[in-house]
This record gives C-alpha cells, structure tokens and sequence, in this order.
C-alpha cells in the first residue's frame, strides 16, 4: 500500500495500481446515488438502461413547440441553474482537463404546453406545477403546463443524474409523471426574533427549490424587532427599538425585490406576516399612540400593550400601511397573524375599560381582539387581497372572508381545530406538529415525516380545504450562524410529506434516500446537517 | 426621516441630520461592551479613565526585560493575531481612510519572566498560564512566565479593547492578575463518526483559544471510520471499511502535524485518543486477525467484535502503533480510551472461552478486558508517555501508573466515581456533565455554567486530584455543516466554570456577558451561535 500513500495526487495511477481499492469506494457511493429522488414523485418508472451525458455536449433547450423560448428569462436562469448542479461549477481549466465523453442523451427538451408560459408572472395557489419526464435516448422530455411545473421537472431532472465508477455522469431511462399533494407547502422564517442576512435568506430559498416548496411565509416583523423598511412609515424600522440597527439591520425596498424576484425565479410564493394586534412591541416607537397604554393603578406604567383598538388612528395607519405591504408583495395573499394577543394591558386600561362597557362587551377582551381583527380585514380586503390568520382569529368567531386560509399551530387538539375550520368551510394549512425551532437529540425528522396532515376525522369535502402545510423555524435561537443547519434536511421530512402520495411512508426508505439527499443539497453549498454518522463523497466547504 | 433613507450609505451626512439616532444606537452598544470578559479572571480592577487606541500607532511589542524577542516565532503570529481581533482585518484602503488619532495607550509591552521563555516548546500540564496585565498610559504591560501566560493574557487583553460612541477603540485603565482554576480545560471533537475537515478542526482550536481552552482531546478514530493516516500501517486508513474515502476523508501525517503546530501557537495541547479494545470495528479490515471473530454456534458468523486479547499479534501490532503514535503526537499523554468494551463476542468465541478457563477467568469477562488492557498499558508505558483512560479501566481494577489520568464520564453516579477514583490517588477529569452532542430547547448553556466539579464528598488532598474537565462534542449528529454553532458557545460556559473562580457563579451576569463574548467570535468569524433574541453589531458573514 506505500504505492498509494506516495501517489496520492494521482489518482489514475493509484487506481491502476490498486484497482480494487478504487472500485470498492466509488461501487458503495453509486448505489445510493440512483435511489435519492427527494420529495419521491408520484409516478415513476425507471430501467436500469443507462445514458451518459458530458457537459461537453448535453444541454437543457427549449423544445421547439414550446410556448416559451429565449426570452423567458426565468426559464434560461433555470436551465443555466441546473446545469451548474449537475455538472459542478466547471472552471474553464477544469471542464478542459475533464475527459470528453459523447453523450447519449444529447438534450433535456423543456417543453411548455400553455399559451401563456408565465415566465413574467408569479405562482399563486392555484398553480399547476405538475409535469411529465421522459428520459430517453437522444433526448429526454419535460413536459408541463407552465414554467412552474417545468421548476419542479428539472429539479427532478437533476436529482436523477449520477456518476458512475469512473466519474462520468449517468441518467437512467425513466418515466415521470409527477404532481404535489398539496398546493401549499410552506417554510416560515423569522426575522424579528433575529435578523436574517439577505444571503441567508435567499440561501434558504435555493433550499427550498430543492425540496420543491413553494411557499415563503416571511415572519418579518415581531416584538423584538422591525426590520422592514416602510416607505410610508420610515420611522417603523429607523427608531430606537424598531429595528435592531437602521442601517446594517433592516431590509431596504431593494432587498424585498431581491428576496421577491429570488423566490418566483424558484417558483416559490412569498407571503409576509405582518402580525397584529399582538407581537407588536417593536412598532410603537415609530407611530405615535399606535400601542395601549398599559396601567400600573390609575397611572400609565410607563409600558405598552397591542394595538390601540379603541382609536381610528389605528385603523388609519393600517389602511396605508397595508395598501404600501398589498403593493409592495405581490402574492394574492398576506399573513395578518392574530396570535397570542395578551390581554393584560388592555384590562389595565381605563379608556380601554369604558370602550369596553360602551360596545357591550363586558369582560371578554376577545371581543374587543375581534372588533380589532374584524376592522383590519375589511381594511386589508378592501386592497383586493385575501389573508391568512393564525387559528385564534378563527376560534374568536371573527367574521372570515370564504378565501380566508387559517393556520393551525397550536399542537394540543390540532384535529379538533382542523375538524372545526374545514366543518366551517374554511381553507386551513397545518404546522402545529411542524415547529423545527424546537430540537431534541437525535432523528427528529421521522417524526415530522410520520404526521399525517388528514387523519382528522372528517367528510371528502372538509379534507380538500386542508390544502397544505408549512415548516416554522422561529427565531428565537437562529441566526445566520445556525439557522440553515437547523432547518434542512428535518424540513425535508416536511416537503416529501406534503408533495408525495399519502402512501409514501416507509421511514427506512426514507432514510436511505433522505442521507443522498442531504449530500446533494451540501454539494450545492447549502449546510445541511447531518441525520447520522457517515459522510458525502464532497463535504461541506464554509464553516 | 426621507432624509435617512436617501442618504442610508452616507453615513455621517445622516449622523448629522439625525444625530440623536446615531447615538440611541451606539450607545446601547458600548455599555454591554465593556463588561464582556470571557471567562472572568481571577482578580480584576477596571477604573472609568479610558485611553484611545489608534491602528496606526498602537503597536503589540515585546518588553526591553523581556527573554522572549523577535526570534519567538508563537509571539510574533500572536502580536499580529491579536493586532487583527483588536483592530479588524484592515485593508490598506480602509486603513488610510480611516481617520487617524493619537494613542493615548501607544503599546502592550509582553515581558516573559523565565529565562526560557519556551517559544519552541509544548504546553503541559504542568505549564504555568498565570499572567499579569496592568493598563495603564502611555504603556500597558503584559507579564507572564512564558509565552504560555503571555498567550492568555493578549486574549483578555483584546477582550478589553471596545469602541466608543464615534468608532474610536479605547482600553480602560485596568488590573488583571489571572491564573486558571484547573489545569486541563479540553475539548473533545470525534472526527470518526463524520469526518471532519482541517478547516474546521483548525476553526475549532481559534476558538478555544478565545475561550482559554487548553487540551485538544482528539478522538480521531472509532467504530465508523479511521482517518488518522499511519505511517506504519497505512492499511488501516486506506482498506474499504477503514476511513470513509482513502483520499478526501484521511488525516495525512502533514495534516496532523498543521494541527498540533496550530494548536501550539495556542497553547493547546493536542491529546490523541485511540479507543480499544472496543470501538475498533474500522480497524478490522486494516490488520489481518486484530479482531476477535464473533460465533453464531459453532462457527464464525462474519462479523467481528473488540480486539482480539488472546493472540500475541494483538500485542505485536499494539507496540508497533503506539511507537508511531508516541512520536508523532508530541504531549506527554496518550488517551487509551478502554470504555464500553461489549464482552457478547469475546462469549461466543471458542478460543476466548479456552483461554479464559486457562487464566482462570471463569465467565467474568471484565477480568479479561482487564487482561487486555493491562499489557496495553505497559506497552505505552514504554513509550515514555503517560496516558488518559476512560473510567470503566479504573473502574475494572486494572493497575495503572501514579500519573494515570482517569476521565470520568458517566452521568450516573458521578460524585461517588470522583470520590473513588480519587481516593485511589488518582488525578481525574471530568466530562459527565458535559457532553454537548445533547441538545435541547433553550439556554441549556446554564446547565453546564451550573456544575460545581468539587461539590463531591471528600478531603482537601482528593479535590487536588481533579485537575479539570472536558466538553465532549461526540460526532454522530455533528459534521463541518452544523459542528461550530453548535459548540459554540454553549462549551464556552465549560471554559468559565473550568478558568474562574469558584465563586463565579451568577448566571444573569454570566448572561450579558456571554452574549457580548458570542458576538466577539462572530466578529472574529466564529459562527456561534445566539443565545436568546437579539443582534451582534456585525452579524456572521458566513451562510
């Protein structure tokens, strides 16, 4: 064995002059390669007649009856996208020293069925994202009704691709007709708790495309920090207490198109959450009498507690404020929260109190929560956009427009509550058994994965409006140093759940292709941990 | 406030028009500053009276009294190491742009004491880290024995060096008089379960240093895999099964060496730990017959179980190794390891069972380990160096040198294994309560801040005998995507109760200045990860 230990920089010759040793590793990497299809697709069919493909000479094209060509701009940053993932980011140098294989597969054909392909338009809930795979000899297909199913198709493209003993890459003939389950698969973000750097964020996104989610539901703003920057309202983020700095820690209107552009690029909704009446301490210092006084006796304490429902200034600020967030975010919809409202301060409150006894209330502050919730929709669906709510606002009796998605989070009687919004006829999504931001030793994945979103009991008609769910990393304790770590691959159990047939349940399975898949997401620079011992053929290059 | 956002990258034009904004931001910063030592020195006396540092004039010099000089290669990387923490990473341009000011504290002078000032040396576990640091205009001086102290003393030296209001660095006129409560702080890193790059071996000593950690308790190989490239017996790396990739996944004898000379210009020792007789599944492959071959029945099953302790090629290859191993690793200590030896093998084994009637064992199978480990134990021993054993060796009544260091790890019945291990005359380190792969939701930091290592009942003479502890970060979960956060800082808490006095006990204090310490390694490119809610002035640049 000192031939190898001296020839190491070599590799050619030390293969040569111990075949063997080459052949085992490479052999126990190839095996796992061809399984790793992450989330699983929902029809497949796979021979093991293998093509090659050489960065020499494959290449990703538009089909030539496809409604999209050239000129869609999201299309051609895919394409250019995955083919750096399948082929590594070749250096000029390097692509030359690689040997020059003929491809058998000479072309991936995209081929965009609809008259309009939606390469300028942004997805939405009813999107299609199904799409058709065929990999034959010349040319393999992709067939989808729009850009955003022909997203979906070439990830999968991607993760079908393989090398071989001698490093040459290898795609298998194989049959794919692939859909989601649900419409909504969603990853929450915080960035109040902590701020998270735009690299961060759009590194997260690029995760996410991976695992074919689709929906951002962007936390922006909470107690601890306003890190927005309102073109209406500056002083949201700039004042003391607004955001933790107004410079180094805010997103400019610049970095909210960059994080806009960034997900639709990847098929992936941005919904921000502008929650109120509560989580709210971090917006009173820029809008004057925006937060109740709270009373210590009969003075002000000096603190402060939701919204002040009782003044119209409230209701004024959010109509402009939200006609800037309906202009700002182009989804149909925004998150308004409604969670976790604290009624302290407002029973403290003498002005509050006489409100109070004026409506008819008496002493349930939850109808004061609603009269406030109830005005703020009417206000927000007058900008023509539909909302999502936290289950509170639900379970209050608030009056919900019928697009009205209610989140349900609260872990204790999640099947009730789900029985109780669809029996109303609303739409829901679920993340109650979701919350990664709490971590236990061990493969906590299994048991996000084991959930099943529609075991509540029941009608046909009530499990339709569950139309899907979203992992939540809050941020109490992630920041850029952990958070991407922390959420992949566990949210990956999350993404298979909600995009493949209820049937996929097998955690072995899961298992086998989950470890491929996290090596995958490390080669392409995301930090994703690991779910055991082991290692990937390229471990991660950062910190 | 239009004037903020128009003019967010001028950064003075809007301290002038907001001037009250620039100072509630900075302001909130400097307090939390200045009382971020980390951890806390023995005896400190700071005054108000504060003194300006400049980069273009502060300079970090050796003492006219000193033994050391510019020929003292560790101080000199040091004096720039530190030059760098102290006044960033500047690049000509910035430099020059900066605006220049006089120092008023124009130089740290270094005085090592000892007439060798051991600059080519090793640290031990006899070194003295005692330092002396006295701020005072125009000069700050720095005395310690040897560079050892002198190493400790530039890290809190650079701890006390904050920015004021307007950006300028400025040290408070201060006393330092500083020694460590335990002699061996360690860090435990398995880098057999994942592989772990250089890269993030060598992160990992740049933060212990901040933290004043001083052994490297390098468990470098075990059942998943064998990294460590031997010189003698390359097979054991090299062979299918041996280290998880022959070429990307191997430490080389060069790497080995870039972390003991990294570690030395830290003044850390570096400990290799090589386990057997159990946790060698991955040595098997490498040495024909190491392993005892495991019985279904009558007849070889295929699989194999601990060292093989009946044959004298067992011993042969052992005395081999460990010469190899004496030599390369330079610290007076070997770890032996000896822990979770499972006998089920050794029973189903014929020849076992022959031999262990021969000695007369009977069936205690302990008493064979026994066997096994002893003669290990006189191998090493005549390789001069001294050794490390986990505490089922003391545990098991193996005889061991007077020098033996008996690392307690088990969580069960602590106390009352440091009160025996002691009484026997031991010297012990503890580990037990810090074994940070587990993790939970929360500020589990606090836990480990919370051990007391002397709270067990015995004499004056047995507490001597604990000469420190260790965080053991053991690698199933961990690899280079997630291993640095999730140290960090929670050892950090391990490094204050292992350096401070004993009476340094308040966590709310501990708290605010935890939080200022993590954001210094960040700042210093440490991804640590957060506490609780909040920011660092400058977050990880990192992903």
């Amino acid at each position: 064995m000192y031939c190898l230990l001296k020839l190491a920089p070599l590799f050619l010759a030390v293969a040569v002059c111990n075949g063997w040793l080459f052949g085992d590793f490479v052999g126990k990497q190839k095996e796992q390669d061809e399984i790793s299809l992450w989330p699983l697709p929902q029809k497949f069919q796979s021979s093991a007649v293998a093509f090659k493909l050489s960065p020499a000479s494959f290449q990703i094209v538009h089909a030539k009856q496809s409604s999209a060509g050239p000129s869609c701009g999201l299309l051609e940053n895919a394409f250019r996208r995955y083919f750096e993932y399948i082929f590594g980011d070749l250096k000029k140098s390097e692509k030359s020293r690689k040997k020059v294989y003929d491809s058998d597969l000479v072309e991936l054909q995209v081929w965009v069925t609809s008259a309009d392909p939606e390469c300028d338009g942004f997805p939405s809930l009813q999107t299609d994202e199904s799409y058709e795979l065929s990999i034959d000899e010349p040319s393999a297909v992709l067939k989808a009704a729009n850009v955003w199913g022909a997203l979906r198709g070439l990830e999968t493209f991607s993760q079908l691709v393989y090398e071989d003993y001698y490093g040459v890459n290898k795609i298998n003939k194989t049959d794919i007709s692939d859909f989601p389950r649900f419409a909504h698969r969603g990853i929450l973000l915080d960035s109040s708790r902590h701020f998270l750097p735009l690299k961060v964020i759009l590194a997260n996104l690029e995760a996410m495309a991976m695992n074919k989610f689709n929906v951002f539901h962007w936390h922006i703003v909470d107690d601890q920090s306003f890190p927005y920057m309102s073109r209406t309202f500056p002083e949201l983020s700039q004042k003391r207490k607004g955001a933790y700095h107004p410079f180094t820690h805010v997103y400019t209107p610049s970095d909210v198109k960059m994080v806009i552009e960034f997900a639709r690029m990847r098929g992936i909704r941005v919904i921000p959450e502008f929650d109120t009446p509560g989580h709210t301490e971090s917006w009173g210092n820029g809008i004057k009498d925006l937060l109740t006084p709270c009373y210590s006796g009969s003075s002000p304490s000096g603190t402060f507690g939701p919204v002040n429902p009782i003044l119209n200034s409230s209701y004024d600020f959010m109509t402009q404020f939200f006609k800037e967030i309906s202009t700002v975010f182009p989804d149909a919809y925004i998150h308004l929260g409604g969670d976790e409202v604290d009624f302290r301060c407002w029973e403290s409150n003498p002005d509050i109190q006489k409100f109070m006894a004026q409506q008819g209330f008496g002493t349930d502050y939850s109808k004061l929560e609603s009269f406030y919730i109830q005005r703020l929709l009417d206000i927000v669906a007058a900008t023509k956009k539909g909302y999502m709510v936290w289950q509170e606002v639900f379970d209050n009796g608030v009056k919900l427009k019928d697009d009205t998605v209610v989140e349900v989070w609260m872990g204790n009687k999640m099947e009730e509550e789900l029985q109780n919004v669809t029996r109303a006829g609303f739409t829901t999504i679920l993340s109650a058994p979701w919350y990664l931001d709490y971590i236990s030793y061990g493969q906590d994945w299994q048991h996000y994965y084991k959930v099943e979103p529609l075991s509540f009991p029941g009608t046909d008609a009530q499990k339709k409006l569950v139309i899907g769910g979203e992992a939540c990393l809050w941020g109490e304790y992630v920041d850029a140093t952990n958070l991407t770590p922390r959420l992949w691959p566990r949210a990956s159990a999350v993404a298979e759940r909600l995009w493949s047939d209820k049937s996929v349940t097998d955690v072995g399975n899961a298992y086998n292709r989950l470890v491929q898949h996290r090596c995958r997401m490390v080669k392409r620079g995301i930090p994703a941990e690991p779910l055991f011992v082991g290692h990937c053929r390229q471990e991660y290059k950062g910190l």
